[in-house]
């Protein structure tokens, strides 16, 4: 068996969190690893006059999107996606999820056979009465087992070191101890669970929630009723996932980091927390406060409100979630956000 | 069958919320309670320049320690305290543990056998290798069925009527329909559970995560940190209890509002934290912050974890919880705080 050859595919502020402790992994773990290096694929953009790609290269930084922070000498910025995925056996995807679609159209019939990916990409992809986890999605393209990493991960905390956990939901144990290794350290516990589904879904349902603790913040209801949603909120993202999808554990969503804490750093801050909460109390637009605090990037809550609300429409189930019913129905029906906890 | 007649035994600043709700319920549920009046017990003390009774019964406002918020005028406050549970059928303790011996020296022989009791009392009795929930040292003293409920309530955003929720562990199923019926109000959501052990112990030992998520908060590592901590003293929490309780439900730690939210709650502020916050931040001895922030109270969560460090030594388990010792030795043993996630 050769050694595995990891590829990092994005390089925005979590790409290039991951990528430096890959990096690091890639040179400890020589028996596991090629230590020669980490390709990163890197969507090339000109930053301050120059080639984003070389900025990376030659300084080691991603002066863009984690500024300040050393990457190892072994990740190696690549604007070509193929180049960058050539001969890899470990996928890492991590991008924005709209930009998945056209790489997996790149990627298709590229990728070793063998290969194995992992996903960090938040969200789900909701067709009318369907929905599928985009670990799924990549699996089912690229014909490689694809498991997925949720946690309580804000990307510039875990750039610098300081105490944190996450989760892998696994396809297969040995997938998911090869992962363990290529990102576990002192100071970034990874712990493994056999549900891929349970674990991607935390990822993208917790926005739902954050949203709705920002409008608690708003309205200045205090922390009894903010934990109160939290926990209304975490109940209804583990039924959802429990009702709709097979073989869910209950652990992904009440003990693992992909659940219970990650819903409790998204609501404490987190930009689905913080617009919500300026969405009450500037009385403007979703769209006018993307613009303004998202320098023009969707509010990934209340777009996954809308797609799950869509989604239980079509299964006529709306009833039973009526907490992420009224998140939709104050960010999309004009319902008066006052209404929030009523009926809850 | 008799109606149920209400005594409250404790008029604190949860004590008084608390019976401002047991007051428009006793007039509201007139098929099950007496609806004369709701005596509630009240240690008396002088209030500038006024009897404390006197304020309660003349202003219907608890203005020493639930200053602003209107009580029912039913609630009518007694300085005696046989005379407060006089033909009391349903007791509500709700004072500092350290007065409960004392109360029940009291009541002993005294109250009704017909009684039942719930006690909001947070802490438990530790001598050394044994350990007692207060609702069992209640029902054993006075002979009568003790439920207990905790929860994610901050006694003055209860009192303000913003939407929280509660947790009653009952003995009985009707004592839990009782209680509900007692609490229970439109913005002040009661959950029963069948477990009044695991709803206890909640109560006590959330004040120990409480004090470790201040310790995160003084070190500035941010709020992955902090979410990983608040899970691993959940479970440690949990595990606690599964060990050494029997029929200790998950639920009530995972699920209820006793549980992950009240954790939530007391991560976010209350005292535990802030004290904990203030002792890596200005380098004081607890005593020290005690006298400064708490007014000479005694900070409960570092005391918890002695009792639990004692009892854990006794039943040598103590490195089957790491959180608990790590908060134990730094709060009493001079460890550097900055190790508190070492080895977790």
């Amino acid at each position: 068996m050769g050694k595995e050859k990891v590829a990092i595919i994005g390089s925005g502020n979590w790409g290039s969190a991951i990528a430096r402790l890959a990096g690091l992994n890639v040179s400890k773990h020589t028996d596991v690893f090629d230590d020669s290096r980490v390709p990163i694929w890197v969507f090339e953009e000109d930053f301050e006059g120059k080639k984003l790609t070389e900025i990376i290269n030659e300084s080691h930084e991603n002066k863009k999107y984690l500024p300040g922070i050393q990457l190892p000498e072994n990740v190696v910025a690549i604007p070509d996606l193929e180049e960058a995925v050539k001969d890899a056996t470990a996928l890492v995807f991590v991008m924005p999820h709209q930009f998945l679609a056209k790489t997996l159209d790149i990627l298709d019939g590229k990728v070793n056979k063998n290969a194995k990916a992992i996903t960090l990409i938040k969200g789900v992809e909701v067709k009318g009465a369907d929905i599928h986890i985009f670990a799924d999605v990549i699996e089912k393209r690229l014909g490689i087992s694809t498991s997925a990493l949720s946690g309580a991960n804000i990307a510039n905390e875990v750039a610098k070191d300081t105490f944190s956990e996450t989760t892998v939901g696994y396809r297969t144990e040995e997938d998911g101890k090869l992962w363990q290794k290529l990102f576990q350290t002192p100071n970034f516990k990874v712990q493994l669970i056999d549900d891929v589904a349970g674990v991607s879904l935390c990822g993208a349902l917790k926005n739902i929630v954050a949203v709705a603790a920002g409008f608690v913040d708003g309205l200045g209801y205090g922390d009894n009723s903010k934990a109160a949603i939290m926990r209304i909120g975490l109940l209804e993202m583990k039924h959802f996932c429990q009702e709709f999808f097979d073989n869910v554990k209950e652990e992904s969503f009440l003990q693992e980091s992909s659940g219970v804490a990650d819903v409790i750093t998204s609501c404490l801050g987190g930009r689905n927390k913080r617009v919500a909460e300026a969405f009450v109390k500037e009385k403007k637009p979703f769209d006018e406060l993307e613009k303004k605090m998202l320098n023009g990037q969707k509010l990934q809550g209340i777009h996954t409100a809308k797609d799950v609300h869509v989604f239980l429409k079509e299964r006529d189930r709306i009833g039973a979630y009526p907490l992420f019913d009224k998140v939709y129905q104050i960010s999309w029906e004009d319902l008066p956000v006052a209404k929030l906890t009523e009926g809850l």
